[in-house]
């Protein structure tokens, strides 16, 4: 089948990869289209020492499971693969299961290429009035609504979300949904312009955004920290979305100083966001496609999506 | 009179330092006994870059104060001198006032001399029954008890504490009187001694201490983190209670991929500290007491204090 493959740090277009054995449990799916994230550029750079198949975020449909209820379905999929049996799996929290893998991520074959299997349980149904280019935002916008089930912001606490990216423009858009005062600040007018939906309000730089009672840091630089920390108040609580692929020099000092709360936060529930989706219909999803390729044009996708221009590819399959 | 100071780098004794001028509203103290903190080495390489007078750990007597019920009281006091108007200082907050200076430590003569000044609302009384020499851990106690106003650990968590120096034997000591099964984990096999009290158990190195639910990191070193990581269970919580002077080289990815909540944890209100001696009078503070010093001889006692085998080293006025 046709795949993306990631090997020994080199990303390669392959047409003869094997096409995924599906297991008792296990769904086969025909993917539709895929979303390139920052996470998969982190791993081309070394992050985790991933190879295998890349992607994680792809909507398409069901051709193969033991459960036929499911075949023919429009679906997305939860990316951890859990054990089902922990005591993290037990509590609804497969996506701490310590005997996870994770599609595209952690040694499991990922969803850019024309087939990828998951789970059972982790397939989910995309009801027909959500487009296939909307459900394709799924993972990014239910990593965000992950902020909302760590921590309940009060309407009027200060918010600013840090980095104009994919993932911080979702970060807004979603703490939008309960605060009245969200900043998102970055560095690209272009990028900060696509942001404006519901209020928010949008900063090139830290001057009105310091003293803020809650900061998400969603830059995907490792410097994103520091500069987090400077714009948080005292005993405020900063989010940290990043999965930095690099050691950072960082003065944690302020941190303590300042008796900040610091709330690692990644993946969400798939429910939530479909659910935000869906109570949002207006929300401009769509807008932050900056644009798509078929599968054969990976290596030109993925350079645009190492551009800081760029905010949402996609590959089709 | 008398004075440690701290002055481009260098440590001083001097015998011609100027006695403090007493301000509206302030009190003058005749400082008996003062402790060396890990701060104040900090403060020597650089931390803050303060210069004046070093000391903020005390036991004295009010001499001067416009207030005449404080004259001749055996007080301590609390190290950060507020603003007391602004919304930090309204909330009973002052120690994150952004107008304070810090006794010792930011901008305020400090308490290795003769005298020291403090606002008088920082002054706490030390009651009879309470030694000197328990009473001049009063500023440490009350740091450790900052952890049990920001966090209510559950009595069936297991609590690890990083660091067998002072703040991390306090922490463990502090957290053993609610959590009932608090490990202390240091290398230095001689302080991990002294810490047992109240259960508390001890471990020189992480093999039996990971998935803990709240991991204290009080190590006082750059790389205390990356171990305090590594051994708290997914959505736990890690107290960072070290200022750590330099930069580290770490890489915060386990905090978004576990999603920990790390807390920065400082001072301590004197009252939490002072209540939790009185409640527990066998809690073996003065068993922490390394080794006690003539102020002359300071340049000594911060040479031992430097060196790991101490736990606290006093300086007497």
């Amino acid at each position: 089948m046709h795949a993306v493959v990631l090997e020994d740090g080199q990303l390669q277009f392959l047409t003869d990869y094997p096409v995924p054995r599906v297991q008792p449990g296990w769904a086969g799916i025909r993917v539709k289209t895929a979303g390139i994230c920052r996470t998969d550029l982190e791993l081309i750079n070394g992050y985790l020492g991933f190879s295998g198949v890349l992607g994680h975020e792809f909507i398409g449909t069901v051709e193969s499971c033991e459960d036929a209820g499911w075949i023919g379905k429009r679906v997305a999929g939860e990316i951890n693969a859990a054990c089902g049996n922990c005591c993290w799996c037990r509590k609804g929290l497969g996506r701490h299961c310590p005997f996870r893998t994770t599609l595209g991520i952690d040694r499991l074959d990922g969803c850019m290429a024309d087939y990828c299997v998951l789970p059972i349980p982790n397939l989910i149904e995309i009801p027909a009035h959500i487009s296939d280019d909307r459900a394709v935002f799924i993972e990014p916008l239910s990593a965000a609504c992950e902020i909302l089930e760590q921590l309940s912001p009060k309407a009027s606490q200060r918010v600013v979300v840090l980095g104009d990216g994919r993932l911080g423009i979702l970060c807004a858009w979603v703490l939008s949904t309960v605060a009245s005062d969200v900043t998102l600040m970055g560095h690209h007018p272009e990028k900060l312009a696509l942001s404006a939906w519901n209020g928010v309000k949008i900063a090139l730089d830290g001057k009105s955004c310091s003293g803020a009672d809650i900061v998400v840091e969603a830059t995907g630089s490792a410097t994103g920290l520091a500069e987090a920390m400077s714009l948080c108040r005292p005993r405020g609580t900063l989010v940290l979305k990043s999965t930095v692929a690099v050691s950072a020099e960082v003065n944690l000092a302020p941190i303590v100083i300042h008796e900040l709360t610091v709330l690692g936060s990644r993946c969400g529930r798939f429910q939530h966001g479909l659910s935000l989706m869906a109570q949002h219909p207006g929300m401009p999803l769509e807008r932050l496609i900056s644009n798509r390729f078929p599968i054969e044009a990976a290596s030109e996708a993925f350079h645009q999506a190492a551009r800081n221009t760029a905010i949402k590819i996609l590959l089709d399959l």
